[in-house]
């Protein structure tokens, strides 16, 4: 990273969302800022929704003399004293140069790094909140698994914050469990970063006091619906390290947390959520007690369907080695299918002679499973395309989510 | 099928070996002639090595009254009446149309399709056993897991069989366990099957009564060493069914056992060896507690040495789809690394601080694991190409089995 060392300005890299997966990431993110002075700024700002905790008298960080453990505290305090997330990362020791900031605007504000990284229901409401108060200039990375798959067509959440504030936005996902990466388990995963490309022979900007600069590209985006969106993408001031596959690479990769720069961020984001449809019917096999090689054939067509979703749907812009050969790919659906909550809860409905719904209420604690809603919203947009047909296990997924088809049916369904 | 209805003769299926995957594979077959027969012969032999087995009291075909069960009786014996491989696929009710047979000579005598599934160190004696007394247009099939690996190149098994008789063999490879196939749970296998083409324009020959003919092509065979061999095929007489695609298909497709028959032999070969060093991989990797998703990070990246392995030393004679698609392929890697022999010996021997082969003794009665060997002979290749680092997954698990690296050291070894 020596030949960094040329630029005046460093990156300032903040992580809005500090749930589990959020204060992993951002663990992951401040040792990095904290090992690489000549690309960013030590401090990395994490955005927490404020909430009060208290420390639990079994707590380590539990001393009755202390302010903090006089009753119930903000959140942001005690992390920021403790050095823990003692609510969503319990037992994780955070770096001292992670932040945690309980406003919104004020941690994002002079960033050019946004890492996005909550739940997703969330993004519009938290992305127009800080429309307008971020560099025009910066760049984001999602770490929000999945797609947004209707009726007319999947939809990034990563062109979703892109869209919104203006910037270009990748993605973030592989075979990962929050718990396990904060643990510094070795795991790996894969970023999708692809923005469009400025004419390398314009001068870059120089750096305005207002963040204003005259380097803007306008880029035409399709979606898989193929409808077109314009959208203006301001270039980094040449002061800058450039935001590339190497800065990314060096912000997310870890001895114990092996990145992978790709600039395919549909395939990136697709894989994250077809797997968990995969992981449904792959609980029901093993639920059957057909075994690990009926396991492995579902897997195998789950595999193949992946690849000819995107194919089919997202066609040259996405490369289909990212399912086959990436972390988010078939690494992140191999995990999905050996202990996933699909999985679990799908093997779970036969063992027990529930409906999926039924073991979801008992075992989730009010959450839902991604497997089922994916498996409708995919179906809902096959059947508009009339292409069910082509996608057998998608298909048999759904029909028997929706009782009209048995779990039995399902090696004949898909047989070639 | 009913346009096979056109020609004069049958194919007649022997298969060789009768092992608990012999028997499971010859079960499904004869279930495939009597229900085929415009293609096949009804009857279906099964080369069985003689030995003496004894009916025990407990089993269902027990009856003191009855000569069977008077002291030790021969196995073909045995499996001919009860209609049971009581020694080596116990409790599986066998087609009436399956015949043991202890002459190898004659059990081959006039097939003109030979299944292969003995243990793969019996080929070269068994085929000198039948050279010269088969039909010389006979064409075979091997359902010998692996490749044969050594310093100068891979080999498979299949061209060893067709080379020693002179016949053209394919390759049946996939995701199967022999006692679930036997009660006919789910799972699906890949064929291989590619001969040279015959001129079309030339007459196929019509059948003489020594089996001899016109038809014959001379071809070149090239092995991953770069050896040329020169091989002779006899055409199939045009009284019978081609042995084509279709035909194997119909051969061996059950709605239990679902079959795709692809070109690739090497390919559907190569992956029931290389997937066998990958589990040994993933079973350390569980055994250290690391989870999931390492697992599934070695897996990947596993994958991706299997797909380069073949495009190295296989070039254009291979399609790398068949990694990713085939159940030879990506399926039966999953399957070897959930709960295979290798995993879970590589597994044990972590958890009971013990060697692999500590472990494979207590564990496998005398019997040798895959995974192991074939480590040593794909790197006693890659070494003499000097490509080892090009492989790094397999280069580690090599290495950690010589004790010069660690399993801990297997992450950096492998980062990209």
């Amino acid at each position: 990273m020596g030949s960094l060392g040329q630029y005046q300005q460093k990156h300032k890299v903040t992580v809005v969302g500090s749930g589990n997966w959020g204060t992993a990431i951002a663990k992951i993110v401040a040792e990095n800022t904290a090992s690489n002075p000549a690309i960013f700024e030590k401090d990395v700002q994490m955005w927490v929704y404020e909430e009060k905790v208290e420390i639990s008298k079994s707590s380590k960080h539990y001393d009755p003399a202390s302010p903090l453990c006089q009753g119930p505290q903000n959140l942001t305090d005690v992390i920021n004293q403790t050095h823990e997330n003692i609510k969503y990362l319990q037992g994780i020791a955070l770096p001292k140069n992670l932040i945690a900031n309980p406003s919104l605007v004020d941690a994002v504000r002079d960033s050019t790094i946004l890492v996005f990284n909550l739940p997703h229901q969330f993004i519009v409401n938290i992305c127009g909140q800080i429309k307008g108060k971020i560099l025009p200039y910066a760049r984001g990375v999602s770490c929000i698994k999945g797609v947004d798959v209707n009726e007319e067509g999947a939809h990034l959440f990563s062109e979703t914050i892109g869209k919104i504030l203006g910037i270009y936005c990748g993605a973030l996902s592989g075979a990962n469990i929050a718990s396990e990466v904060g643990q510094e388990k070795w795991s790996e995963s894969s970023i999708g970063y692809d923005p469009p490309h400025f004419d390398s022979k314009a001068p870059t900007p120089a750096r305005s006091p207002s963040g204003s600069t005259e380097n803007i590209v306008h880029y035409e985006h399709k979606d898989v619906s193929g409808q077109l969106s314009k959208v203006k993408l301001q270039a980094l001031p040449s002061e800058y390290p450039p935001v590339d596959h190497v800065v990314l690479k060096a912000l997310f990769h870890r001895p114990y947390f092996h990145i992978s720069v790709v600039s395919d961020v549909a395939g990136v984001s697709l894989g994250g959520a077809l797997k968990n449809v995969v992981a449904v019917a792959a609980g029901w096999v093993i639920g059957k007690g057909w075994g690990d090689n009926a396991k492995a054939a579902i897997m195998r067509v789950g595999l193949l369907e992946m690849v000819k979703f995107g194919e089919r749907f997202f066609g040259a812009t996405i490369n289909t080695k990212t399912f086959t050969e990436e972390s988010a790919g078939v690494a992140d659906m191999i995990t999905s299918c050996s202990g996933g909550r699909n999985f679990r809860c799908a093997k779970l409905s036969v063992e027990r002679n529930q409906s999926i719904e039924q073991v979801e209420e008992t075992e989730l604690n009010g959450q839902k499973l991604q497997g089922t809603l994916t498996a409708l919203e995919v179906n809902s947009f096959l059947k508009k395309q009339g292409l069910e047909e082509e996608f057998p296990l998608f298909t048999a997924v759904y029909r028997v989510l929706q009782g009209n088809m048995t779990i039995d049916e399902i090696p004949s369904f898909i047989e070639r």
